[in-house]
């Protein structure tokens, strides 16, 4: 049993590192789980419900010097280069993401969106109380966001069917991890659409 | 195949919330996996074999304030009360760990030992390079302790038999997912011996 | 003209440092100002009126281990070796400043309360909006630990008679510069106590 | 006495808020004390040389999101709206600094260049070790960007004739408070040239 309301308080969509490469058939230097592209393009539904009730919409980038300088350990293990500037899978869509200039944009060196950012900052501003997250990868950026936002205190939220992994095994793990913390985090898009749409209802 | 060596450059072991409920019947709101005190056990025999070569030790300790006013968001998922300070269970078991005054303490309030500790301070101090954890769970604390650690780019390494998780599928998710970070990541207790007592022999 | 009333929302008292070397004849390895111990009695005022509006008080400790391995850069200025855990003028007289076991306890290694500690995690449990600063040194630790509360979107203010500096120049730009700030921030002992009487008349 | 060498180690020039209006006459919400455009321009001589000898150089912009929501609490002092992302003063000036597209940007939110930012994840793989400071505002950006600096372990210079403050006091103490944190801190325009030429004949 969830010990929470879905969304408590002013509620703020993270889109999570849903870049160009997503939609395109190139490699971008990271393994992807069968159906990703199926679950960013679901993801865009969340955003556009996100719209109709003007909830504030952070869009994430990850996004590396061209020199390379700031990579840190990120080239020990699975992921080759990835998300460098001059990539042209690194940029935001914003043509497919419907994303606008009154959104929030927040550029990331890490895999967690609050590590090196102004996001807390932004959140803090925003009086943000819950966080709904899409995007990629489940395990690595939007595991680690989430885990982060829990260690800040938020009340966050995955969209289960709008994130996607790096294998099917690893998206499932980090959804039960997520789960694990917040006990009711893991919702499905038709839901979390339908929990928006309440929000609107009730203002 | 690893990109790097195991052990590189000044090695600090990070000893992950081993308190005296891991030697203990009772229950200490948290989910424990089949063996995990054995995982504990085995655990020692790493930190006697940094005692050997004077490897920094760092005993980490997950601490709550008796009035609960620093759980956050601890307690909206699967974790009840859990390490406070006024129970028995919370305290570090220097009759069974060996631990020394002169090893380094370190208590904090969340999942990762970065988060709100003086870890990064003591780590610079130190000029450390590698961490190698040991100790619990491997699902939560260990492994948001190596993330940050990866972020804040130490070359990190998880002892795969002296950690121990959740649940059997949470503990492997995770040590799944520590060596997707950083290739050769995860080694077992008998290896990890072997590498530090060579570190005597080279030195 | 202040931009904002003195005390907004929930309301903290930090008291910075207020060690048993404040009240001894020796010398701490930092130099000190004239009227610096008249200055920390009288703060003793203000933690008296907090307690008797059950104002959260929070007594922050500058402490370093004796192994001098978390000074940092601290040494390569006009301060010697100081706080060491192994010094007597290190404790917190709670004899003298009235401290009880319900009251927080927040120790740190650099100058701001807020660097490598949990004191923000404390600040959010508590909801806190509005911190009051007493104790040392106005230059250094109440400064620094001020402009971070700052950054942190906390109203701030420093009870002017109950810091005290290492200099009366330095202690008196200190206050200039927070006052800069956040216009009002500055306020004297028996404004400050007044101020926290009326909290109670409101209640 | 300084207890250490000008320049240790890898050695990085941080530009604070050399920004469009510090060259026109245009207000820019920040009161700036006589002589302010003056030190703007011989900063401009410390970026030529670091030019020279190819010391990484970061240029920080102090910018703020156009819906003002992340002004945080820095209105409430003696600042008005500034750094807005709207204001043509809020730009970094190319054609005048020389700034490169190889060179490093961190914008940022907040007074201290680390706060919020990716800094230390840009300085950590840069291997720097010392921080030479120019720009705006002394007692301000600058203050509080050497305290986070010398908080997180690195030797800080600031150069006192290349920087200005939002009075001639106000500057005047920072660069006291800086010269108490490391001796030797503070360096003018001629003598740091002179040691970063130096450097290129000990390579």
């Amino acid at each position: 049993m969830p010990r929470q309301p879905t969304l408590v308080g002013n509620t703020v969509l993270l889109v999570i590192d849903i870049q160009a490469s997503a939609f395109m058939d190139t490699k971008m230097g990271i393994p992807v789980m069968p159906g990703y592209r199926e679950n960013m393009e679901r993801a865009l539904k969340v955003i556009a419900a996100a719209r109709a009730v003007d909830m504030p919409t952070v869009f994430v980038q990850e996004i590396h010097r061209r020199d390379n300088i700031d990579y840190g350990r990120e080239l020990d293990g699975a992921e080759g280069i990835h998300c460098r500037e001059d990539h042209p899978g690194t940029a935001l869509p914003a043509e497919i993401t419907g994303q606008r200039p009154e959104d929030y944009f927040v550029p990331k060196r890490r895999y967690s969106a609050f590590f090196g950012t102004d996001l807390e900052i932004l959140l803090k501003g925003l009086k943000a109380q819950t966080l709904i997250l899409i995007g990629g990868m489940t395990d690595v950026c939007v595991h680690y966001t989430f885990v982060d936002g829990h260690q800040h205190d938020y009340f966050c939220r995955v969209v289960g069917d709008s994130v996607g992994g790096t294998s099917p095994q690893a998206h499932e793990a980090s959804l039960a991890a997520m789960e694990y913390l917040q006990t009711g985090a893991v919702i499905d898009t038709e839901a979390v659409i339908a929990q928006i749409h309440a929000l609107q209802e009730a203002a």
